[in-house]
């Protein structure tokens, strides 16, 4: 793969993640939108179907990282360095187009929510009280483009991105003994959409499972740079975490790998 | 692939794509029936296991087209034109039948629905005002035929419709990269299936998600000749939208895959 | 395959089939039950699973038809009948046993169930008086066993199994165009069960879609046999349409399949 | 496969099922998660998809049987015995390990849920008796880490586990017969989560589904250790059932293979 191959797909790929992935969350959020509280199976389906797309049409460029905590996985484990921030600039770039062409399809649904007084908590979200908080600090649309937790506590909110990410990325990783080789092909494609499901599902209830540096940096950049009325913060202040803790569980995930399986 | 049997293929393909699609409509939608207020999940499902179906069983006659942008989006592609028309007119078609047989399958429950004076909106329409402004102008039943605008803004309407579609018609075509050359196989119509719910779940909020005009075009004709009491109109001031942004945007997508991925 | 690997795969692969579709109904129908109404979406993917459970359990010995519509249509499609009565045979065998798993399953609920007089409707039965109108006629559990109509419209009720069973047995007999006509193997045991899944959702609406003569006759039996307090009646009346519609449909698919198809 | 493979498989690959299985409990259980509520569905899907995870990332290793049963049925059908010991204390090891890291990625939500003194049922606990009778008995969030009967009737609790044992271990063993003699590949992995879905939503509802010995006794062995406030008792009167009935059903479905499927 040429540096240009894997920059384009990389920036491709990741944008349809976050379009779609930023999508689920916007239907299932906001006001005037048909999906309006289809609940949680739809954000976790949605995300999982969000990275069988993302996946299936990036892979023949770029084989289809598309989250630099697989890159950095991958690098770890074939200690092969070169293309790592080829890769990592595509995604940052692709997670931010992404995140603008989410406003771009829901744009009248922002207009609409926005500009209405009685404000909604994000997908999920049933404590009243949890809910109030988070909105003082990060405003009511921000969950459309990141994550953030139900209880904040640093420690606990670091641990579950990592676990979360430890999961997706060793099955990732075991891709290559269960396939032949073959990399990620249309099943290594479904595979690892059904894992990002589970993971939603059985990991996503304390912090939103970002378990990707791009998928919640660019968006949140995005939500801080868009001319929304009443947006409020974007959370910078728990920015970090989505960001270090992806790093270190791919990182541990390469390590496990390399003792127990390779 | 005859002339023959590609009309054939894209008529009984598109036949039973609208029927299991508008048929989970009405099945969500109409009073009397099992499934009513199954909810948007239900309906993202049953129109992604439409298109399992209906690509599986036609794909060895026409190769499963189902969708004029599909056809338009392959054309660009390949430059080869010679049977674009006999495509298109079998999906016309196809579309038409699938929508007849809907109301043939819901019989009694369109009676029941639509003599009872208790009017109820399309499903994810949790928004009293804006279903009560609809319906006024469209019908409550055109739902389970053709798509409609939550927020009615036509620049809007238009870019959501070819941003779903740029998506689907991407994955359409790099299935060739992922499976070898052998085309829509087993496998190609389960990521089809997939990215369709996709779509639905994230890209569905604002318009209901047409991305192809035979699909809403042809139930929208039907609509307007079924012999249904209280049917409303059919809105036609809004078909040119669901028409117009997926040929639009399967040519985008045809053009972006020549430049990147050819 | 022998007669007796016919006749013993059938009859292991429809009980599973029952077993698990009849599972399902009590699950969300019965009290006491940690899936109580659990909705409409969990029928439709229950009984999907149970089809690929079933097919890919008894595939090796039987080739799993499970459907005495099957069967049909592949008689027909081949000219050949001789093992068409060992099949039924075995389908309605297993349907029966399968059934009788169910209340042995579910037999605490039942209990719970049936001896508190605060009687519920089937899943999905929203509308009130259809559901007083149907218990007063085939008692409360009868859903659990077999399928009957939310509006008693013979000719409709008729050409809605006809319509469902032409789409589930066209996937079924294109499955050796699509796989190399390797027959039923993994992959086709998933997309049946996804057509059903899309069946289930899209025209399950009206009758709670039989398409399978076995599947209904099968567990109604059984129902009229077991000792159940307060179980109502078996509704013998409608139990001619879930067989005849059925068979119909399988005849017509096969029809289809020889004129456009082979 | 290596002795300490094995170990090595069966420990990471059921920690990873019990993880994620764990993990979709607490989500839809305790307060101050994103995914409270989700119902059902989310609980078996998220279980199925945990097995996809874990079979996927441990089939390298030991063949990914994560269950007592499994081996026990496999040992019986191949007459093979060596290994069993070393699969066993593996399972019981990783779903022990499993059980942990829930407590540590909920930590902050069983905090929040166990100090407040509104204390809510497990999932599908619908009936308030029943729910108070078991909380009296088991505590709150002991649904979190083992199965228990919504009905307590030894013989029919005894019965439902075995059931769903032997449609779990009937699919595992022909899968040999479908797949080719390849083991547990990837399509392998998909289908047996789907069968786990599908045992989920028709046979889980009178007693949760352990159908797997080490799944119910590690994460119960957890519970009564972990140092958690009001955390109720671990219903060991109860245990014997999860453990006895899969074995049973292991056992039993290894014989019906020899007899009908070799």
């Amino acid at each position: 793969m040429s540096s240009s191959d894997i920059f384009i797909g990389e920036t491709i790929g990741t944008a349809i993640l976050i379009l779609l992935g930023g999508g689920v969350c916007a239907a299932v959020t906001l006001k005037a939108s048909k999906a309006r509280n289809a609940g949680w199976l739809a954000i976790t389906f949605g995300w999982g179907f969000a990275v069988l797309t993302a996946v299936y049409t990036s892979a023949p460029l770029s084989g289809a990282h598309l989250n630099p905590a697989v890159t950095l996985a991958i690098a770890i484990k074939d200690d092969a360095w070169s293309n790592v921030l080829t890769y990592w600039s595509g995604q940052l770039l692709g997670a931010m187009i992404g995140a603008a062409l989410v406003w771009v399809a829901y744009y009248g649904q922002f207009h609409a929510h926005l500009t209405d007084r009685e404000i909604v908590g994000g997908p999920g979200a049933q404590d009243t009280k949890s809910v109030e908080a988070r909105e003082a600090k990060a405003g009511p649309v921000l969950g459309i483009f990141s994550t953030g937790p139900e209880v904040r506590v640093a420690w606990q909110n670091l641990a579950t991105e990592i676990i979360g990410t430890v999961v997706l990325v060793l099955a990732v990783l075991t891709q290559g003994l269960n396939d032949s080789g073959k990399g990620l092909g249309t099943l290594g494609a479904l595979i690892t959409a059904l894992v990002v499901v589970s993971i939603g599902l059985s990991l996503g209830g304390p912090t939103g499972y970002a378990i990707n540096p791009a998928r919640d940096l660019g968006p949140r950049i995005v939500h801080a740079l868009l001319p929304l009325p009443n947006k409020g913060g974007s959370d910078w202040s728990y920015a970090w975490i989505p960001v270090v803790g992806p790093l270190i569980g791919g990182a541990i995930a390469a390590g496990l790998y390399n003792v127990a399986f390779a």
